[in-house]
């Protein structure tokens, strides 16, 4: 036993300064973007503005998603108790089904506990039983996809990241007769930029492939009703499988599919993530539920967003400062070096109460290491302003590189709902597995 | 496409009368065992008994849940936003860590969004990074250790079900060399019986093996302070690795580990389902704390889930009807036979409105369906009466064979925490994958 405790100790102490240490911070409710940190034990409370919340519309402080919460644990406890088969589906596991296949117009949806266990579970089914399975994967899909295809043991081919030319290669060079499927994301968690859905569409259908379409970053926030990117496109009915998350723009938490009943069902009945868990608890659901039916009828919240991200992307062009895509609400700022990164995103915490955190291995590759800034509906015009001008501040102290002033003229209609179709400022960076972690 | 509409419409055409239909059911908080039910869309509502929830001791309706879960929702909001590396870590995710490590008498505790995660997790980590590693395995291990160890992709060696002769076998055969860990359940999810902790934990030291207990149906339930099977032997320090869930015993969501600092660092470290996921919800957290806090210094939950076992092993037992095991408080019932064992859980819903669900395929291997029977310390001791009576009746409505009278000698004694050293009720059925499904 003790020789496995070393080696786990040389594991750890390998990572040297890319041990992760978690900044503790309380959301509070009714205040969000503030906060309250504290990194460890004995630290003091310090007030922060969170600048890399998923939460990008401020659902998880919405009073109707809490109250809706709380009423729910009034009705019918905490936990399911059980997995959904025995004894762990409650009326509000059945409606949020039910409004997810809505929202998608889809026959059917799945809930499960994280998007983790959704891709995981429902890829591992989708691609791994029908024999002969061929699989189209971007490059750039998020470690879950990736999990859920390795689970599968499907034949993979990987294109290059959001690049429909190889796709078509990949597709022409396989036999006609397999079974294929493409999965690929809308929005790409660490890059923000967003997938040709129109073509991989066209693709899809010229060569017959199933498609799983991961809009994690999406649901909530863009198209009609907050259906997705797809739907804003109007390609929704193109894709067979839309995956999405509660735990993002919905403010709650777990992960789900929706798509044609029997495929749906399928993974209802054979994948292993999804029958041996404790299902969600119902207030959770019911929170998800509440949010959801919010998000369908209102739009101030996508308009908030917009406008944080359109004046945002304003403002760090005109002090160029680079970011990878302009064509979502994830304004990623690469900054290309591990220890400069996490000085970065330490001095905005120390010296401007900012949290934004340091995104490296295993969640991009080195040299990839970026600030992932996410504004949300919550912040206010002074907090974005404010913000530009702390990223200024330090990367003036820190040294770090502008852009040309040429390159980054400003492109602000470029934003997360313009349908710009393309990317403001350059060539994505090369990123791996892009990471909710 | 259509073709894979048309082989998953096949695959679920062969489930035949196994397609599983999810009872829905809404428990009341402050009622539980009481609760609504209603199959499908369009059916009325139906008063019913749970008898087969994994909320043993009631928690998930305990008013000091309740509330710790409501103020949270008040103070921080629904979801975390984040994962735990990404604004994810809340005071509630720190406290609940330190409360389980606490419980444990461990230096470290990591949570997981299941239980799932937490085994699949861990265990790919623990076992998948050290070369040479030789895992061995409990034959009927849950389907969440399985897809851990076949991640990890470790060599294994599988051990009859509690079979410690076997186990010193394989030990025995294996090179002196090779890191070694070993991985089984305390309490078995569908059959109900204890592992031989003390034999295993004098193998692990002789072999120099790393030990990896899953106690889910145990935390919160036995033991000083709720710690568990191991605790309650006196064992905790034998066994390296605990694995447990917040899903069950206390009544909320959510898996852990616990165990030495360097190990669940490197699990925290290197974990994929941990690291590329939306952490519990804050509010889920406070919950769990509660529960855990409440379970370490509260007998009175487990007196009461002591009392209303025995008084149910002797019901049955007077009735000649076999069970599995009587050295916990899971009172398996064997049927043997899928379309008996639904048409018992029929009889029981519709005929007496008490609903234990029937157990079968991927649950339990065909030939293994069972009526898992799990007494809660909120029921009454009428309500174990009613049920017993119950499925008296239903036995006799349907012919289903009793015990010979001699082999069926009550032995209330040897219930869930009497420390018993063995089954009162002759040998258990070999079971495939205890499942939580």
């Amino acid at each position: 036993m003790t020789r496995q405790l070393d080696f786990f100790a040389d594991e750890l102490k390998r990572l040297g300064d890319r041990r992760r240490s978690f900044l503790e911070i309380d959301r509070r409710a009714g205040q969000f973007p503030s906060a309250t940190s504290r990194r460890g034990a004995g630290d003091a409370d310090h007030e922060i503005s969170v600048w890399c919340s998923n939460d990008y519309l401020g659902m998880g402080q919405h009073p109707v998603v809490l109250e809706a919460v709380k009423t729910a644990v009034d009705a019918v406890g905490a936990g399911s108790g059980g997995s959904r088969n025995i004894g762990g589906t409650s009326q509000f596991h059945v409606l949020l089904e039910q409004e997810l296949a809505a929202l998608h117009r889809k026959e059917a949806a799945l809930l499960f506990v994280s998007g983790y266990a959704a891709n995981d579970g429902a890829l591992t089914v989708l691609t791994g039983r029908m024999p002969g399975t061929l699989v189209f994967s971007d490059e750039l899909n998020h470690a879950s996809i990736i999990d859920g295809l390795r689970h599968g043991g499907a034949e993979k081919r990987i294109f290059r990241h959001n690049d429909t030319g190889h796709l078509a290669e990949l597709l022409a060079a396989a036999h006609p007769d397999r079974p294929k499927l493409i999965v690929l994301e809308s929005v790409y968690s660490m890059s923000g930029d967003v997938a040709p859905l129109a073509e991989v569409s066209e693709l899809a259908a010229r060569y017959r492939a199933v498609t799983f379409l991961d809009e994690v970053h999406a649901v909530g926030l863009y198209g009609p009703e907050g259906a997705g990117i797809a739907a804003r496109e109007g390609l929704a009915e193109d894709f067979t499988i839309v995956m999405g998350t509660l735990g993002k723009g919905f403010g709650t938490a777990g992960g789900y599919i929706a798509g044609p009943a029997v495929l749906v069902e399928a993974v209802r009945a054979f994948s292993r993530p999804f029958i041996f868990t404790t299902s969600m608890p119902p207030a959770t659901a019911a929170g998800a539920l509440a949010a959801v039916r919010h998000l369908r009828s209102s739009e101030y919240e996508r308009t908030r967003l917009r406008e944080n991200t359109q004046l945002l992307h304003r403002l760090l062009t005109e002090r160029g400062i680079p970011f990878l895509s302009a064509r979502s609400h994830i304004v990623s700022v690469p900054v290309g070096d591990d220890l400069l990164c996490r000085r970065a995103s330490a001095l905005l915490l120390q010296g401007h109460g900012i949290y934004v955190q340091a995104i490296n291995l295993p969640s991009v590759r080195p040299g990839d290491e970026l600030l992932r800034v996410a504004p949300s509906a919550t912040h206010t015009t002074h907090d974005v302003r404010t913000f530009a001008e702390a990223l200024d501040d330090v990367w003036t102290e820190l040294g770090i590189p502008r852009s040309g002033s040429s390159a980054t003229t400003a492109r602000a209609e470029d934003g997360p709902t313009g349908g710009a179709t393309r990317s403001g400022y350059g060539t994505p960076l090369p990123l791996n597995a892009h990471a909710g972690g």
